[in-house]
């Protein structure tokens, strides 16, 4: 087993999930959980049936409260540093099921004074425009505009800074230090960061369910660890895997090398340029070996995506996972299979963000739970 | 010579000030920027007289900046951690003076955050409850209503939250350490702070002018760090010595001990109390002694409070010395004379803050300048 990395600025090495969750000390997401799910759902959404979110904390507890009618809400986010990926729309789809499936509400913060923090060149001017292109991106996700609220941390401040200050005031610097790797060179914006992601976990007194990528876990651990003192409930995380990048599949994704992923404004020519040149392939080095020796699934990217999202259907996946490791279907097959689901997928995300121009405005100001959010003040 | 030492939260032992100027590396107001400001102003406010303000950053520059039309402003603060006392009053009646010879707009925030901050007991309603009763003392000092901005930094964070995190971005931890004394058991928020301190000295690009005690000082140094990098000037200072508590001549009169200051809301009685029982005399044991020997004025805080503002007349206050010293005037005498000045002083500064009541919200939100703050925003 190789070596890997998991914080929440690198994600390096294969990951070993297993030792993660020892690692993390969370808890796997087990039987008896996807069959309360599916009970309370109907049907599973693939990214749980494949355990592309496989661990959690608390989830069971989110359950019982649902049981008992206690209630609970989503809070997730999204640092607009840049244009999104198609690894950053995963966890939106899948907390747009769980909204479908609950009815509850949700908060989806835009950290772009985080972004503006950590990137030294960054211009203030852009943070605002990327804030404006992610929030189209995410609104285009079909989230219940009368229960969600999507807010940019700058424009929200000052219905929340009491609180913010309320939550600094328990952390001190150790803690975060530990947490996020802090020193002395780190200016005294990014450390004091840590209190606003906090703040949305404290919107309602219900428990919290956050949905996120494994390595954003330790963000919330500062919550959870003052929750309680706060007179709140320590939130409650559902974990995915990670989205592996086109050149193989270690690591993740990632913002800062663009040919690693599928951008959402990929045209079809680039998509099917990028995957067919870049898509790490485990098949053969030749048309006659692979027709004898068959490819491996277990590390063709092309298969491993089909795996994570794009191909729903189980028996079709089965035969596209049989045909690839006998040797039946090609490199380029498996390549044009996956090319057609997602520009199917990127051409309808684009026909969903033309038509959530007009949702935005709910989403953020005039929503039912947008306008309560505005006449909130939080201390 | 005992030791001192002179720092944003502690100020003990007997102040050497020359001393202080190299340690702090700030320049003395001497005679020819006493008589620039004469020429200027008309008449020397008593507390440049009796050099009560000693020591200044680039005040040169900013009377420069004024003969050449450039301009500048003021800005100044208050920590609502409390009821006031006169020792918080007399920078606030300094930079009244200032205003009114230079005709300049002025900032006064009020650091509603800083406070709960630091305080870890104080309740958020505790910090607003002080800010308005601290408002309305400041309010009544007599500044110009449409030259002056009075805002609580909870409420105007909307205005300035992007120049915040632009000003945190370009200060690390070791800074903040080096100045405050900071570690790793301060809270995120603390050391986050010092940005908020610097924001008012950018909401001009002219020079911005801080009349403040100078424990006051390492403050601003942050500012003067980073000014020229973000395109504005280095904030100039102008210092003030401190005022002694009633019991002696060292340390400085002290919010956190009640019985070393005389309190704004003090009634004739209490202060007549406070000064007989607890104002540390130069006086010698017996009527006789004293009758011989005569007392010392340069330890006695009667005579140093009264020399320091409120004996405001040269004559007066050189009788009163001579006769203290030669033994003519006694203890008991010199405090009343002490008392009876302070009690006019707070009746009138009553009569002032009922006035006032009206005044506060141009101050703060319908004045020219407040108007045009709540307009602005700060990126």
């Amino acid at each position: 087993m190789e070596e890997f990395t998991v914080t929440p600025w690198e994600v390096s090495g294969q990951v070993d999930y297993d030792k993660l969750i020892q690692q993390f000390g969370t808890k796997r997401i087990d039987d008896g959980i996807r069959e309360k799910l599916k009970r309370i759902s109907g049907e599973l959404h693939v990214l749980l049936r494949r355990q592309f979110f496989f661990s959690h904390r608390d989830l069971d507890l989110v359950l019982q409260d649902y049981e008992q009618k206690k209630g609970f809400f989503l809070y997730t986010g999204r640092g607009p540093s840049g244009e999104m990926h198609i690894g950053h729309l995963i966890p939106m789809i899948f907390t747009k099921w769980l909204q479908d499936v609950f009815k509850v509400n949700l908060y989806i913060e835009i950290t772009d004074d985080e972004k503006f923090l950590v990137k030294r060149e960054m211009k203030w001017d852009d943070t605002q425009k990327f804030s404006k292109q992610n929030i189209l991106d995410i609104a285009a996700i079909g989230f219940d505009p009368d229960r969600t609220f999507i807010f940019k941390d700058s424009e929200y401040i000052k219905n929340v800074y009491p609180l913010l200050l309320k939550i600094a005031r328990k952390v001190n610097h150790s803690a975060v230090n530990a947490v996020f790797g802090f020193n002395e060179q780190s200016n005294i914006g990014i450390t004091f960061y840590p209190a606003y992601q906090a703040v949305p976990a404290f919107f309602e007194k219900t428990r919290c369910l956050i949905p996120c990528a494994i390595d954003q876990d330790p963000f919330w651990r500062i919550q959870r660890d003052i929750a309680e003192d706060l007179g709140y409930k320590k939130t409650a995380a559902i974990h995915s895997k990670f989205v592996p990048p086109l050149q193989g599949i270690t690591g993740k994704m990632s913002a800062s090398q663009a040919e690693t992923a599928i951008w959402l404004n990929d045209d079809e020519k680039a998509v099917k340029n990028k995957i067919m040149k870049y898509a790490f392939s485990g098949g053969q080095a030749t048309i006659d070996e692979h027709r004898k020796l068959g490819g491996r699934t277990d590390v063709d990217v092309a298969y491993q995506w089909l795996s994570i999202l794009f191909e729903e259907k189980e028996k079709k996946l089965r035969q596209i996972h049989d045909d690839y490791e006998s040797g039946k279907l090609l490199t380029g097959e498996i390549k044009q299979i996956l090319v057609d689901k997602i520009n199917n997928f990127l051409n309808e995300h684009r026909t969903q963000r033309k038509k959530a121009e007009k949702l935005v405005d709910k989403f953020m100001y005039s929503g039912k739970l947008a306008k309560n959010m505005w006449e909130a003040r939080f201390e």
